[in-house]
């Protein structure tokens, strides 16, 4: 077995003597704390605080900073309906739409209602369900669309314009925007519904600046809720999406909204560093479905920023629901849950069988950051999950001490996969097979192969565990819930 | 059908008389270009080079940036390792290590050769492979690691120590900073023999500040080659992993590497703005595999670097093979390429059948930045891909204006699926299939469930083909390569 990944120099393996330690002088400086508050053993104070405090935490001079102030708008249903194999039926964007309703996130965004019948009738369906999200759609600038979709129900409209188009048709170089009345027309007429108005454009870090700029402090001042800026290819990097926002966010007094795609992967970081730089509300789709690999992943934007502040994201969001959307949503557009996706992916939580997490982290002040029961996991499932391999049981026949040939433990790996095609196992669960397993061989009552002989083994352990113990935790198959 | 992404007002939809435009004055400040060069048509002048100027490029006020010169420390044979599903044979490890090293690694890391007899013959194993990589491992700080070390002929060893217990214990708030003798003795050790000495810590980013400057300027100041830094809990944001690195940069001389893990889905990101900040050497693993859900994916690194530089990193890589590398390790360790993969993934480069990417972006200064031609990739594959649905299918079939009746569209759709597995079929090669198919349902040839009769006249059509064009275009099935 592979050592543990970051062999450390033990604490009891320095030496206690000073003669073994040898002094280095660096340029006269003095090294370590220098407040010369305690001269304790180990020649530090450490103050209870600051060991306690969250390195991942926004940062106070970060004034700006939204990490713990942002609202999510949630777009499967639009950004979504882009991906490659989504084909959503009415019943299965109601099922979504529920479903991230229930998970908390604060809006809701459709295709726009004008795209098609079906569409628009779908857009008037959702706003019908009476959900506590906020209800958005986009259209482009004109009033007939405007006038689909406000009737629709939707509580806000995403008016999309190009940025390239918009000036440098009509500026002359003078003192003055020109917009076009149209435009004007359009944000009035949805104002005038009571709801809400955002302008967006797109491609914007290869618009040039000062149109972008221009384009939005107009609006700004004719009065929108919130503008828009994108990531359309994918290959903004994070510095640059801060400086980008914080530009825009010293133009503005409107929210600032930001659509992120994925190309390079950095569409998570890119979220979170838009936040810092005063960004209000960022785009999501679950497991990031969009437009090629589509954009910021819900799951993976809640847990950095989850990171960053626990308490925040567990009182606005319902965490342990994550795993049940992506499943949802991941059926729908027939894919697989990535296996390294944050939380719920198959590995985010597991180690090689039987090595404890904390053996991973040797900082003594160390607390578990993403803690897997805050979104209704638990950690060790490798080797009690479908694609467990038998290399994986053995490890753990090995670390319980049993003795099983390797014909013995791929008949016991083949029961547990199995089991855990109809749920995945519990380390608890594999264990308690592996032993009957194991005494099955010892006592002569089981040999490889032997199925029925096995099952019965399994179901007289079963019982005799809900005699001892009336708790639900013994392994009993059940059909597979989220 | 839902409607295009980003709808925009198209420039031919602007009204043409300025009456129809509104002047909105801002502040009576300017806006668009003020410095007057032309005045033509559209009112700006839009010098060519600044058209052409690749947003993503690195800022040239970035004196610090490494992100068109750094190094790669594959780490696939060792953190790979730790990957819940990896059981490497020496077989495989040799295969994956020939791999790499095509592919144009600058380095690959190995699991320790003190961890066990089989790790320590594998590292002699791929050291004599005579490889251009430098091959590297690493150990604890103890001599008998040391001396097994270096006799497999690695290029290089990585020290690794415990920060938090390195100082504390021992410092006792005098200008000196004690290092062990051991430590001393065994970086002596490495270099004596002419090999890379790195030291490197865990948890970089909860360690005290001071302690870890302290030590790596001590060792530093020894002589080592390199400093590593890491995320261990893969909760790092990327301006935190810019402030630490570019303040390390400030300490030490030596070069700096940083492993990165991607629990919050940052570590490219995070990469990438590290290399922002002076770092000069990035650990991956192929598809990220390792500890938990691994660490920074050498395939999305290099697509994110590629964004940036495109010249500079098709001359380090050999891009075509990133698919190949992947798929040999996704078959060592039992897992699917995740379908948003940057790059590789399932839909990297699709969109709804038969929207051209371009349609996408309507930026008139666009330039495609991810080329998939030079990571030997082509588009639209989302209609000839095995997952491909009949409703994808039946999309093409109405955009190339043919008559098919659902049956006839689910028929068609099972034929491509079944090439598809031999061969993703390109966009050509479907269009081609749903014409042929087309042609014989009108003509009588062919009905629907009549296999053989399809696949006669599939064969005469690429006969034909052939005959016309003697290029390789042809859908011809073959066994499916990378």
């Amino acid at each position: 077995m592979p050592q543990c990944t970051c062999p450390h120099t033990k604490a009891d393996s320095l030496p206690t003597d000073p003669s073994q330690m040898v002094s280095v002088e660096i340029n006269g400086k003095r090294n370590g704390h220098t407040n010369g508050t305690t001269n304790g053993a180990n020649g530090h104070s450490t103050p209870r605080d600051q060991q306690r405090r969250n390195p991942y935490a926004p940062r106070a001079s970060d004034f700006l900073s939204n990490i713990s102030n942002f609202s999510i708008i949630e777009s499967t249903l639009r950004e979504g309906e882009q991906f490659a194999n989504a084909f959503f039926d009415t019943k299965t964007k109601i099922a979504i739409a529920k479903a991230l309703d229930a998970f908390g996130v604060e809006y809701i965004e459709l295709t726009s209602p004008a795209a098609s019948e079906q569409s628009r009738a779908d857009c008037e369906a959702i706003c019908k369900l009476g959900l506590k999200a906020k209800i958005l759609t986009h259209i482009r600038c004109h009033m007939d669309d405007a006038r689909i979709a406000v009737e629709t129900g939707v509580d806000g409209v995403d008016v999309v314009i190009g940025t390239s188009s918009f000036l440098r048709e009509f500026s002359h170089g003078k003192d003055m925007t020109y917009i076009t009345k149209t435009a004007i027309e359009v944000i009035n007429f949805v104002k005038s519904k009571g709801i809400e108005v955002r302008f967006s454009s797109e491609d914007s870090f290869r618009s040039d600046l000062v149109d972008l700029l221009s384009i939005y402090q107009t609006v700004d001042k004719i009065g929108v809720n919130r503008v828009g800026i994108a990531d359309t290819v994918g290959c903004a990097n994070p510095r640059q999406v801060y400086d980008l926002v914080r530009t825009l966010r010293g133009v503005v007094g409107c929210d600032i909204e930001i659509h992120l795609h994925n190309d390079t992967g950095m569409a998570i970081a890119n979220a979170y560093t838009a936040l810092e730089a005063g960004a209000t509300h960022i785009d999501t789709s679950v497991l990031g479905i969009g437009e090629r690999v589509g954009i910021t992943p819900l799951g993976g934007l809640v847990a950095c920023l989850y990171a960053a502040n626990p308490e925040y994201v567990k009182a606005k969001y319902n965490l342990p629901m994550l795993r049940e959307i992506e499943n949802l949503v991941a059926e729908a557009v027939e894919v697989n849950i990535p296996f390294m996706n944050p939380i719920t992916g198959y590995c985010a939580f597991t180690h090689k069988a039987g090595i404890h997490a904390k053996a991973i982290l040797n900082n003594p002040s160390t607390y578990e950051i993403l803690k897997p029961e805050d979104f209704g996991l638990t950690r060790y499932v490798s080797i009690g999950h479908r694609l467990t391999g038998w290399n994986a049981v053995k490890s753990r026949v090995e670390q319980l001490g049993l003795k099983l040939t390797d014909d013995e433990i791929k008949d016991a790996t083949a029961k547990i996969k199995e089991l855990a095609d109809v749920r995945t196992q519990s380390m608890d669960d594999v264990d308690s097979l592996l032993r009957v397993y194991h005494s099955g061989i010892q006592s002569g009552e089981l040999e490889v192969g032997q199925k029925e002989a096995l099952d019965r083994l399994l179901k007289a352990h079963r019982e005799s565990q809900l005699g001892d113990n009336e708790s639900a935790s013994a392994p009993v198959p059940v059909v597979a819930a989220a």
